[in-house]
């Protein structure tokens, strides 16, 4: 059965700034996603409003043809001012990356109580907190666990600030974003409703199912799939998608994070009906994200024609995720 | 300060057989080891005596000049005849795979109950069992806890049997070889006392850190550190050095494996002075193994010279464990 629906939202994408974006900029359209919230963690940073302007406009000019929603990194340079034109300027969210969890965080924050003045802003001007929630120096199974202790006092402290929890990965996650109310919500990306740990160090190292955090056990993946079935608008589609060449991926050290993007659609429609989930595709990627951003719902539709196809073993210098694996969709723009 | 001592006996070493053995062998005896337990899972396997004898002269004409400690892979074919003549020709151990756990155990057992028949053969003939202690199909973080169950019953089933639990990694594992008797003991690779799964899955994805089983928590990294404190008999150095190729671990599917052979015994004694364990260096490597197998004590000496080096980036084709990384002992043969 073809399927018809908006175009997805992807509220989580990395697109670099460099050689690799104009590969990772296609495949955003190429995968079904008419508007992409894209991280500031380039190098250099996106710290404010007019370097998110510039950014965007780098982005166009490598030929990006999609609606480019912007956040800026939160560090420990950040001014109160930079939220307020951030958010007049129509900055979606700030990020926050813990110190040294992940590609691009060496300058992250450490301490969050550090951030207190910076949260007082955002909750005043209503931009949005998105936070790459691990507990630095934590053991990599239990950090994003450990985060929840964190989350849970910022909450307390700001009630009004909207937080995204990005890319969650455990069960512990999903009952904490349960029990918050509507002002924290989580994306949840392809790959992590698709692996376990088993996945990256089963009998073999598999470098492009690495990302951070990294994937986890069986039960987690089974809550990720469970809250995307409950239908509650807190958990919505955010890919982490993230164009790293394969010479950086199949290397001593190497990088964290997975390329969904060229097949992000097709990928979850064949994921959504081997679980019995295809009733809430189009909630998860096109409206509750939009709904907990406050924008109008995207009116671009794409058809996933139930024709199989096999993911190819490269995009550009990427591999893609699930390459060599056959998907149930192909995607069509209507 | 310099540390004189008996050579090393290495109770679990892969040399293969084919054109990384030269190299593998050669490093056997640079990590200053004189006696060396050779696993049978090459490819064709070594599943008798006769093809263990062919075998050891197959590592001594590609350069092997230390004493080749000889086992068979038990599979779902052996006889109790091959059992027997193994143990009447000195065959040290039949070293049993779990389907699907580790490198080359394709033909490895999926069901224990259909080896009582070769667990009856072994307790007569007083061989010992080696054993790759996962379950197959269980998820990576428990694999090794699950088998304990396994273990437990063939344990019961056959008090007789010497039973090795090969490169254990858990504090579950070292607790269960504590409770049972003396003829259940356990070996400990240098790469499970040095890493955790930060160090494979960390901020960075490390295929040189990967070996089956995937190393654990912090945890049970220290339970495995008190096990050698405790200086009981049942935990002796078995490297489970591996030689794959720099190219078959940086890859999308990379193999399981850790090369740590060329630099064992300088890596341990540097291991073994941060933890304040060089009190226990001779017996873990040299006394306890050759106890539980019945062997006499080698008498060959080497020395640990206290002068720092940096282990290289690459030992033939072969990418060692720890490449980059400062030692404070060099090795000299006496």
């Amino acid at each position: 059965m073809n399927l018809t629906l908006p175009a997805a939202d992807d509220f989580h994408v990395h697109l670099r700034n460099d050689d690799r974006t104009p590969t990772a900029v296609a495949a955003v359209r190429a995968g079904g996603v008419a508007r992409a919230l894209v991280m500031p963690n380039t190098q250099p940073p996106i710290r404010d409003a007019a370097e998110a302007k510039r950014y965007r406009g780098a982005l166009h000019s490598q030929g990006a043809d999609f609606t480019i929603l912007s956040t800026i990194k939160l560090t420990a340079d950040t001014s109160p001012e930079q939220i307020r034109t951030a958010a007049h300027q129509g900055i979606l969210a700030g990020k926050l990356y813990p110190q040294g969890v992940t590609t691009h965080s060496e300058d992250g924050v450490r301490d969050f109580m550090q951030m207190y003045e910076i949260f007082e802003a955002m909750q005043a001007e209503d931009l949005v907190l998105s936070v790459h929630g691990e507990v630095p120096g934590a053991f990599v199974m239990d950090a994003e666990a450990a985060f929840l202790d964190v989350l849970a006092k910022i909450t307390s402290d700001f009630p009004k600030l909207r937080i995204v929890l990005e890319h969650i990965t455990t069960r512990r996650a999903v009952e904490a974003v349960n029990r918050f109310d509507h002002h924290v919500a989580a994306t949840i990306t392809d790959h992590h409703l698709a692996l376990t740990l088993d996945d990256v160090v089963g009998s073999r190292i598999q470098p492009h199912h690495f990302c951070m955090p990294v994937a986890k056990t069986p039960g987690d993946r089974r809550a990720l799939i469970e809250a995307v079935r409950s239908g509650k608008p807190s958990f919505f589609s955010g890919t982490d998608s993230a164009p790293h060449k394969k010479a950086d991926k199949e290397a001593a050290q190497g990088c964290a994070g997975i390329f969904s993007s060229p097949y992000h659609l097709p990928i979850l429609a064949t994921l959504f009906k081997q679980h019995d989930l295809l009733p809430r595709l189009e909630a998860f990627t096109s409206q509750f994200g939009a709904e907990f951003y406050r924008l109008l719902r995207n009116r671009q539709r794409v058809c996933l024609v139930a024709e199989p196809q096999v993911v190819p073993p490269m995009v550009g210098k990427m591999v893609p995720f699930w390459a060599g694996k056959p998907l149930d969709y192909r995607l069509i723009w209507e």
